[in-house]
C-alpha cells in the first residue's frame, strides 16, 4: 500500500495561500491522491487567502523571508475539517520529534505551534476543508521572521539544514500515513 | 469548551477487552460524552474480546501482570474509524513526550507502539468503531509481562510512577482534544 | 458541557445574507465553536446572497424594516446539510411555543414559515451548508414588511417585546441542543 | 416525493425493545425504506434490550399495561445517531402540538419527554443507530403506568382515542419529513 | 419511491460547464431533488468552468459542436465525491449497453469513456462534489467533433437517432437508481 | 496507486455468509485493506447469517452445489452502505460484460442479478455494512442450482470456465476501482 505522495521540490517557491486550495499538488505537479509536498521559499499571505480566522480578525501579518513548507492534501470522502486537523496534529508532533532528532533541545510544541526554549515561535500551521479533499500547510522559518508581532527563529538557529530535515519529514508522514491505514484496515467494529 | 471528561479510577481494574464496547465510561462511571479514563490492573484479553485481528490471526497472548490503562471514547457523528485511529496516534505522541519529561531516555515510537532503548515493547493499543462511538485502548506495562511472545518493558523499570503519568497524561489529552476543536472552529474552507 | 455559544446583540444590525457566511459569530463577536446569536435590524437580501433558490427563481423581494434574526452555525463534522434543515425545524418550534407561551394565540407553523391565525407571515427561515460548518437563518418580523408578495404580521402586531423574546429563544435552543448532545451519547446502538 | 411510508397497525403488538433493531418494519410488514409505523401495545423491556444506557444504569423499569408506540426508521446514508435525534425531538413536538390540538392543555415537553401539568410522565423514547440505518421509538401511555418509579398518566386521563391520535401524528411527521427534504434540495451552500 | 427526477429538454442548449454547478436542475427547470436531465446541444466549456484538472493541466479544448448531454445531481447528506464517481460509472455501463441495444457494435468502455472500434472517443464526462449534492455530467457525440486533439465519433456514425436514445437512458437510470435503493434498505449490517 | 488487494482461492471453499463478516479476507488470507477475493465452492447460507431481509422474509433457500464467489471490502470511512451497493452494481456490470466477452449471448441484467435468454437465474448477490467497512458478495452458479425456487443455470451451461472467468473479473474490477480513484483525486468542487 502506498497511501501518499511525497517531493521535496528543488527549486525555491514563494506560499501565498494559493497552495491550500483542492488539487494544487496535482495541478503543478501531476502529483495525485493524498499528496505531502515540501519546499522552501518565502511566505507571505494576503488576508483574502487567509483560512484562520482569527489572524484576519486580529490583522495579523503572515510573513517570513525564508520557510521550509509542507503542503499535504487527503481525499477524503466525505471532506472531514476534524479528520484535516487530527493529521496536522500527527505531523506537528513529528516535526517535534525530527527537531529533537537533529539536536535542537528543549522544542515545546503547543497544539500544531512550535516554540524554542526562548519562547521564539518557529512554525506556522492551518488545516481547512475543500470540496473534494482536505488540507494543511506547515511553515517552519528558515530564517527569523521580523514585523510580524512575536519573536520568532528558525531552522537556521538551530544549525538544522532545510534539505535533509524537510526529506525525513517526508518519509516520516508517509510511515505514519501508512501506519493510519494499517491500523484501520485490521480491527474489528465493537457493539 | 470542555470537550472531554477525565478521570484516573483510584480502585484497581482489570482489563478484559470489553471495556473497549461503546458506552463503557458512561455505564460504568456516570462519564459521559467525550472522555478519556486511565486506571491500573491486570491485562488478560481473551480472543473473542480481541479487536485487532491480526492478534487473532496469530493467535497471540495479550496479557500483562499489571498495566496503565487508559480507554478513549468520542461521539463522532457519524462514527469513523480513521479518526479513532488519528488520535490513538495523538495519544501514543503525548505518552512518548510524557516519558521523555519523566526522564526516559530513548524511548522509540513506531506507530502506536513504544519501545525502550532495548526494544523491549512497553505497550499495547488498538482503536475501534461502533454505531454510535469511536473509542482506543492504550496500556502500558507497569510491570513487564512475561510469555507474550516480545520482551517487555514497564513504567517501573523506567522508574516512572503510574498515578502522576496518568494525570499528566488525561491533563495533556485533552488539552490537545480542547486544540483539535479550538482548530477546526476557526478555519474557513478553500475552494 | 456547554454545546452552544448564545448572544442577544445590543446594537442594532441589518442583515443582508452574508451573515450566513461560515465563522461569521467568531470574525465579528469573537463568539467560537457551535453559536446562536440573535439581533435586530433592518433585513434586505440581494438575489446573489439568496440561498434558496426557489427565491431566486420566482424574483423574491426578501425585506423587513425591522426583524429579530436568529444566526446558528454548528461545526458538524462533515457538515451535513439534513442536519441543518433538522435544526432549523426544531428552532422553528421553540418559537411557535415561544410566541404560545407569550399569548398569542391561533398561531400556525408549517415546516419552518410562522403564520397568524389571519395568514399573515411572520418568519422567514434558510438552512445551509458551508465546507466547514452548518447554519440556519430564522427572520421573525417585528414590523410587518410590506410590499413582498404576502401578506405579513410582526411580533409587534402580538405585543412581544423582541428582547426577552430573543433572550428565551436562546436559553431555549441551548437546552435543547444539550438535549440532544444528552440523548446520542446515553444510548448504544443496535444490530 | 414521498419519503416515507407510514402505517398504523389495527392489531395490537406488544412492545420488548426489538422493534427498534433494523428493518424491522420491512421484515414484519414490507414496509420498504424510510417509515414511521404506529400500534397499540404492552411495553416491557427486559435489560438486555434497553438502549438507553441510563436506563441500564440506574436499573430502570421500563414497561406500561397499554401503549400507543411508533417506530421510525431512517436509511441515512451514512447512518448517523445525531440526525436520528433531531428527527426524534421534531417527533416529540408533534406529538405536543397534536395534544394540544385534542384539548391537553399545560402540556410540558422536555427534551423527548412529555409531563402533564400535574408533573405526570406521558412518554418515553429512545433514539438508535444501526449500521444500516437510524431510528427512534416514541411510546405514549394509553392506560397510565404504575410501578414505574415515577408518576404517570395516559391518553384515556387526557380523553384521547389514540387510534385517530396516531393517524394525525404519522401524517404529521410525512409531512415534516417532506418539508425536511424540500428544504434540503432548494438551498445553495454558503462559503 | 420515486428517487429520481429525469426529462428530456426538447430544446437545444448548449453546454459551457455551468450547468455542473448545484441546483441547476431546479433553478433552470423546477426539477427539484434528484435528477438526470438530458439535452442536445453545442459543447464549449472555458477553462475556468473545467473540473477535471487533468484537462486543466494538458490545456485541454472541451467542445463538440452538437452533444447529447445528461446532467445527474443528487442531494447526498454528507455530499461525496467517490458517490458521484461511483454514479458515474454505473451511469457510463448503461449508455454502453443502450449503444449495444441499438446496433453498435464492439464499443469499448474504459472508466468514463466510450470508444468505437476504430478507437473514435464518443464521449466525455466528469464528476464532482458542491456544498449541497454531488453531479456527474456525460456528454456523448452526436456530430463528430474536431480539432480536440483525438480522434472522434457520434452517434450520428452509429445511425442512433439521440432522443429516443436519451429517453431509453433515462428510464434506464431511473430504474438502476430505484434498485440501488432498494438493495440499500433491505440488508442487515454485518459484525 | 493499488486500491485493491485481488486473489483467486485455488482451493474450493464453502459460502456459508459468514465470509460476508468484516476483515474475513485478511483474518482468513492475510489480504488487508480494500480487497476482492474469488473462489468456488457449494453455497448454503443458514437463515441467520441471511443478510437480504427479503429473502428472511419469504423463507427462501439460498442454495446452489458449485458456485463462483466473489467478496469484496472496502474500508471506507465513515462506511456507507450506498457506496456498497454502488460498487456491487458496478461489479454486476463487469461480470455481463465478461459473461458476453466469452460467447454468453443474450444475458440480461437487472439491477444485480443475472439472467439467461431462458429467464434462468445466474447469479445472486448482496452489499452490506460493518462499523468499520462495506462489502458485497457476488455469487455465479457453475452448476444449476435446484429446488431454489427459481430456474437457473450456470457458468457450465454457457462453456465458461470459471477460474479464467474469475481472474479476468478480478482484474477488471481493480482497474475499475483504479479508475475511479482516479476521478475523485482530479477533479475540483463546483459552487
Amino acid at each position: 500500500m502506498r497511501p501518499l505522495e511525497i517531493e521535496f521540490l528543488r527549486r525555491p517557491l514563494a506560499y501565498d495561500g494559493t497552495q491550500i486550495g483542492p488539487l494544487w499538488a496535482y495541478r503543478e505537479f501531476g502529483r495525485q491522491g493524498d499528496s505531502l509536498i515540501a519546499f522552501v521559499g518565502r511566505c507571505a499571505i494576503p488576508a483574502k487567502h487567509m483560512i484562520d480566522q482569527e489572524d484576519v480578525r486580529r490583522g495579523a501579518r503572515i510573513a517570513s523571508p525564508k520557510m521550509l513548507h509542507f503542503i499535504a492534501e487527503h481525499f477524503d470522502t466525505p471532506p472531514d475539517l476534524e479528520k484535516a486537523v487530527l493529521r496536522q496534529r500527527v505531523f506537528s508532533t513529528l516535526v517535534h520529534e525530527e527537531l529533537r532528532a537533529r539536536g535542537a533541545e528543549g522544542i515545546r510544541r503547543e497544539g500544531d505551534d512550535l516554540y524554542t526554549p526562548r519562547e521564539e515561535k518557529l512554525s506556522i500551521s492551518v488545516a481547512t476543508a475543500t470540496p473534494v479533499s482536505t488540507k494543511f500547510h506547515f511553515g517552519i522559518n528558515v530564517i527569523r521572521a521580523r514585523g510580524v508581532g512575536v519573536k520568532t527563529a528558525g531552522l537556521r538557529d538551530l544549525g538544522i539544514d532545510p534539505a535533509p530535515f524537510a526529506e525525513a519529514l517526508l518519509e516520516a508522514y508517509r510511515r505514519e500515513m501508512e501506519g493510519v491505514l494499517d491500523a484501520r484496515t485490521r480491527a474489528r467494529g465493537a457493539l
